[in-house]
C-alpha cells in the first residue's frame, strides 16, 4: 500500500470526487492509480509524429487502443472528441484538453490558447479536463488569466482539472530549461498552489543543474528529485508524463521512481502508441505490472459505516 | 463509390446536417461532391484582381456565374451578402465568410480580424460560415481565441463551419513556408484537432521541402501528399483551394488527385472568374466532369428503413 | 439623370432607408445628391485650422451655415453636438462622428478611437453616424473589431453608416501613399465589402503610382480612376472629400468627375469654411450647380403604384 | 459681468446642472465662480510634495483649509475620500479624482489608468468626477476608450465631467512641449469635442514655440493665448491649474488674464498648500479678490418667470 | 497605548470593520495588534524557500504553526486554501491572496496576476483579501485596473482589503531601488490613495539613497523613515514584512521601530520558519512581547454606551 492521500483527504467537492472515483476505481487497475493515453500530438507537434505508425492518425486506432488496453483516460482535443468519442463513450473516461497549439511560432513566450470549454466537457460527458500552463513563461499574466476562467468553471461542474505544468518559455531556458529539478519542482507547486486537482510534470532531471537557482545546483538522484516534487504537489494527484519516445527499461524505471514517490500514475502517448498495436498492448500490460504495485484506497480508513 | 465518410457519420449535430446536405445533395452535382465559388478577393487582395473581367468587379456577374455554373455554394462578405444576395436567395448557398483582412499592412503575424457574425449568417440564410486560420501564425492566441467563439456560436445555430486552413506567417516562411506539404498537413490536421467542419487547404507542394520539419523533407509524391492531407483531416469535410489563376490542365490535374484522396470538392475562384463568362462556364463543365465521378452516399447503408 | 442606384435597390433595412431618404429627398436640393459640412476638425487636426478664419471656431457659425448654405448634413463629434445641436435640430441633419483622434501621436499605426456609440445619435436625434476606418493600417485588427460593433449597432437601430475610408499607416506609405488610385479604389472597395451604407473617400490620383500594386503602375486618367472607384463601392454610397483647401476651380472639376462618375455627392469643410461667410456661400452656390444636374429618384421606376 | 456662457446655456442634463449649480452658486463666492484645491498630489507625485509643510500630507489638514478657505471644491482620490469625507460632507463639494498614477515609470506613453468609478462618487456624495486626459499620447486608444466609458456613466448619472485636459508624452515632448500655445490650445479643444462639461488646463506659454505647428510659431502674448483656449474649449466651463508652486504676484496676474478671457476659475493645489495655514489662507483671499470682479448670473435674463 | 487610530474612526464599512475586528481584537493578543504568516513562496519563489526546513513544505505544518503561535492570520494562495484551511477553519484567521507569480520571469514590468476571487474568499471563510501592487511598474495600468476589480469586490463583500505595497520594476531600479526610503513612502501612500484597508510595506532604508527623488536624497534615520512611511499610509493600517531571512536582533528592533511609528503590526514568513518549529515559536514569542507593548483600543472613547 501506498503513501498516497485517499481521495476523501483532499479538500475536492463532490462532482470532482466523483469524476476522479470514476476515472481511478471504475477504469484501468481500479487501485487508485492511473495511466492516461494522450492524443493531443496532432496539434501540439503536427502530423509528422504519426509517420513512425500511420494508423495511428486515425483517432479510431487510439481509441481502440485505449480500449483495449484498460487505460484510465484518454486525453482529446475538442474536434476529435465532438468527431469520435461518442462510439467509445463511457468505455473510457474522457479528458478534454481545452488549450492547446502549434509548435510553429517562436515558443519564448509561449502560451496555450484556450480554444473550448469546461461546458464542452460536459456536454460530451467527459471526466476531466486539461489546461497547459507554462510555468515561467514571460506571458504568465494570460496564462494565469485563462486559468483563472478554466478553474473556476471546473468548480462549478465539479469537474476534475488536469494541469499540464510545464516550465516553458525564455526565461527557463536562461535557468537551465524545462526539465532540470528546479524547473519541475516549481512548476509542481505552481499547479498546487493555484489549484489544479491533477498535475502532469515530467519526471525531473536532477544532474541538468547548470542556470538553476540555488540549492537545485547541488547533487540529487533522481529518486530524491520526484519524491520531493510529488511533496511539492502535496494534496494535488501527480502525473508523471513521458515525453519523447525513449528506451522501454529506462522508461519503466522512471515509472517505478514516480510511483515510489507517491506518484498517481502515468500519462504516456508517444511511448505507447509510436510502435504497432501488439507492441503497443504488451509494453502496457508491462506498465500495469508497476502500477499494480501501488493501490491506495479511496476512504481513509474509518470514515465511512 | 469514393471512400468519403457519409454525412450521417461525422458526429454532426442536426442544423448542421441539414444544411451540409443540402450544399451537399441539392445543389451543384447533387452527388456529395461540391464546387464552391469564393468572392472575398476585393477585401483580400482589393480590386487590382477585377483588371482581368473587369466584369467580375460586380457582386451581380458572380452571383449569375454561380447560378449558372450550378455551384454549390458562393462566398461573400457580409457587405456584399447584405446588398446583393437576396436576390438570389436559395439559388446558390451562401458561405458567409466572417473574417479577412487588406493584403497592405505587413503579414509576417496575420490575423485575420472578424467582422460578422454567425447571427449574421442565419439572418442571411446562409448555409454555412467560414473562418480564416492562420495556422502558425504568432498571432495565434489572439486567432484560436476568435475561432473558438465562431466555433461556439456555429454550434448554438447548426452552422456548418468551414475554415479556411493557411499556414501563414514569420515562422513558417522560415520554415519551408505556406505551400509546403509539411504545413498544409498540419493546418488540415489544426482544423480538425480544433473542430472544423469542413476545411479548406492548399494543394500541398511536396518537392518544396526546404527548411520543413523530419519526415517532410523525404520525397513524396503529389498523390502521396494529398492522400496524407486528407488522412490528417480525418472526419473534416475537405476542401482543395485553387489559389492564382494557373494553367487549366494542371488544375484539373489537381482536382482528380485531390478527388482521389478523398476531397469533397474544390473552391476556386480567380480560376474561374478571371476569364470571360463563356469560359467560366466551359471551364466549371470541365471540373464538374472530374467531381462527377466521385459521388458519395449521405447515409452510411443500413442506417434508415 | 444619373445612373445611380436608387435607394430601393441597395438592400438597406427600413430605418437606414428612412434616414437616408430625409438627408437626400428632404434637405439640400432634395434631388439625391449631397453636400455634407464636416467638423471635427478641431479634434483631427486641432485648432490651427480656425486661425484662417477665426469664427469657424465656434460651432454655431458652421451650424448658421450648414442651414443657409442648405447643405445635406453637417457633422460633428459628441461634444459639440450634445452642446450645440439642440438649437439646429431638424434643420440640418446631423451625422455624429462616433470615432476619432487627434494629430499629435506618431500616425505609422493609426488607428480611430470610438469615444461615442450609436445610441448616443439616436438620443442626438442623428440621421446617420459616421465612423473612420484607416484601410491598411497594422493595426488593422483592432480598427475591424471596433468598426463591427458600429456596423451592429448601426443595422440594430436602423441608423445609416458613413464610413471614412482612408487609406493611412506605415504600409500605405511603403506602397506609394494615401493618395494613389490603388489606395482609393481598395479602401472603397473594403468600405463595401464589410457593409458600409456611404463611403467616404479622396479623390484619387492615378498619376502617383510609385510603390502601387500592378496593374495600378500603368496610366489612368483622373476620369478613369474616380469610375473605377465608384464601381468598387458598387451599391455603397460614395460622397468624395475635399481635403486641405485647394484652388476652386480644381475642386469644381473634381465634383463634376465625381458626379459624372456616379457619385452621391461631396463632403467639403476647410475649403468652405476656410474663407469668410460671404465667400462660402458663394462657393456653396457653385457646387450646387454641379449637383443639380445630377439627380437620381429614389424608387426604382414601376416598384410604387 | 463677464461674457461667460449662463449655465443653462451649455446643454446640460439636469443632474449635472443642479450639481454644477451647487458648486458654483452655493460654495464659495457663490457667483458662478470657482476655486478648487486639489489634492491628488500624494498619488501623482508621491509623498515628497508633503515636505514642504509635512501638516499637508494630512487629508485633514487639507479639507479644514478647504472649507475655512471657502474653496467651491476639493479634489480626491477615491481612498481618501472614503476615508476622510465623511467628516467635511456638504461643507465643500468632492471632485472625485476616477484616474491617476504614480510617476515612476517612463511618461512617454502616459496613461491614468481608472481606478475608481462615477458609481463611486455618486456613493460619496461627490459633485462632480476629474478625469486626467493624455492629449497626444502614444496611448491615445486606451485612454479615449475608458474616457468614453466615464462619459457614458457621468451622463447616466448625471454627475458633471472636469477633464483633466494635460498634452502629454514623447509626441508632444516632440512638438514644443506639454506648455505651449499650440499643446494647451488643442487640448482645451479636445475635451470640448469628447464632451467633457469643465476642462482643466495649464495655463499657456505662447513663448515656448519652438516646434509646434503653425501658426503657433508666431508671436502671441499670453492674454490672446488664453482668450483663444478658452475660445477653443467654448462651452465647455474652464478652470486653469496652477502646477508648481512658483511667485505669487505671476500667479495671480495668470489669474487676472484667465478670469478675463472668460474661464470660470482655477484649480490651484501646491501654489495653496505647500506654505503655512495662515499664508495659504492669506493667499487665497487675494484670489478671491480677484474672481469676485468676475462674476456671471447661472440663467440667462429672460429665461425664468 | 499607541497612537494608533481606532478601528472605528477609519472609515470603514460595517462587513471590512466585523472582519477586522475578529483579526485584531480575537485572535493573537487580541489587543489590535496583529501578527501574520505569510505562506506564498511556494509559489513566489518556488520550493526552494523550503529546503532550509524542509517540513515548511508541508501546509499543514504552517497552519499547526499559525495555531499554536497564535498568529492573526495565515496567507495563503487559492490551492493550498482549498486544500487545507477546512481543518483549521475559525483556528486562525485566513487571508486569501488573490494574485501572485513565479518569480522566473523577466521582473522589470512586474506584473502579479489575479488567480483568485473576492468571491473565493468568501465561500472558504477567509477575513481579509491580499493583492500585490507592484508600486512604479511600468505595468502600472494592467495593475491598477486588475486592483480596482478586487476594491470594488472588497467593498461588496465587507471583505478588508491587504495590500502588498510593493515598489517594483524597471523604473524603481532607475530610481534607487525597491528598499529605499522614497520607494516605500510612496508605496504606502498609493495604497492609501487607492483604497486599501491595509497595508504591508518593507522596512525603509533611508540610508540607501542614490538616484531617489528629492528630498529623499537628504539624511533620514530608520525611526524617521518609518514614522514617515505610517503618515503616508495615514488610516490605512501599516504592516512591515519581514523579507528574506536576517539576523533576529534585527528584526526585532525594526518591528520596535516600527510599532513606535504607529503600525499595526507584522507579516514575517522566512524569518519564522526557515528555522526548526522549537525556535520559530520560540522566536514568536519574542516578537509577541514587543507587540503587547502596543495595545489600542477598537473604539474612540466615548463613542459607545
Amino acid at each position: 500500500m501506498t503513501h498516497r492521500a485517499a481521495l476523501d483527504s483532499l479538500g475536492l467537492d463532490t462532482g470532482k470526487r466523483a469524476r476522479l472515483h470514476r476515472i481511478l476505481y471504475r477504469h484501468g487497475l481500479c487501485n487508485g492509480t492511473a495511466l492516461f493515453l494522450p492524443y493531443d500530438q496532432g496539434l501540439e507537434h503536427g502530423p509528422r509524429d504519426f509517420f513512425a505508425n500511420p494508423a495511428a492518425s486515425d483517432p479510431r486506432y487510439i481509441l481502440d487502443l485505449a480500449v483495449e488496453g484498460a487505460f484510465n483516460g484518454v486525453v482529446l482535443q475538442i474536434g476529435l472528441a465532438e468527431k469520435y468519442y461518442a462510439d467509445y463513450a463511457d468505455e473510457v473516461p474522457l479528458v478534454l484538453k481545452l488549450n492547446g497549439k502549434t509548435d510553429i511560432p517562436y515558443d519564448g513566450d509561449a502560451l496555450s490558447p484556450v480554444h473550448a470549454s469546461v461546458a464542452d466537457a460536459v456536454r460530451l460527458g467527459a471526466d476531466a479536463v486539461g489546461y497547459t500552463m507554462y510555468v515561467g513563461t514571460p506571458a504568465q499574466e494570460a496564462d494565469f488569466a485563462a486559468y483563472r476562467t478554466i478553474r473556476e468553471d471546473a468548480r462549478r461542474y465539479g469537474m476534475p482539472l488536469v494541469v499540464w505544468a510545464y516550465p516553458r518559455g525564455s526565461a527557463i531556458e536562461a535557468k537551465g530549461g524545462k526539465e532540470t529539478f528546479y524547473a519541475v519542482d516549481y512548476a509542481a507547486r505552481t499547479a498546487s498552489e493555484l489549484g489544479a486537482d491533477v498535475v502532469k510534470v515530467n519526471f525531473p532531471h536532477p544532474e541538468k543543474h547548470s542556470g538553476v537557482k540555488h540549492p537545485y545546483d547541488e547533487e540529487f538522484g533522481s529518486q530524491q528529485a520526484i519524491d520531493a516534487v510529488v511533496r511539492s504537489a502535496n494534496r494535488t494527484l501527480l502525473l508523471v508524463s513521458g515525453g519523447e519516445k525513449a528506451g522501454d527499461e529506462a522508461m519503466l524505471e522512471k515509472a517505478r521512481e514516480s510511483m515510489d514517490a507517491g506518484a498517481t500514475g502515468l500519462i504516456w502517448g508517444r511511448n505507447v502508441w509510436q510502435r504497432s498495436r501488439t507492441e503497443s498492448l504488451r509494453f502496457v500490460e508491462r506498465i500495469q505490472e508497476i502500477l499494480t504495485k501501488y493501490p491506495s484506497a479511496s476512504h481513509t480508513p474509518g470514515t465511512r459505516g
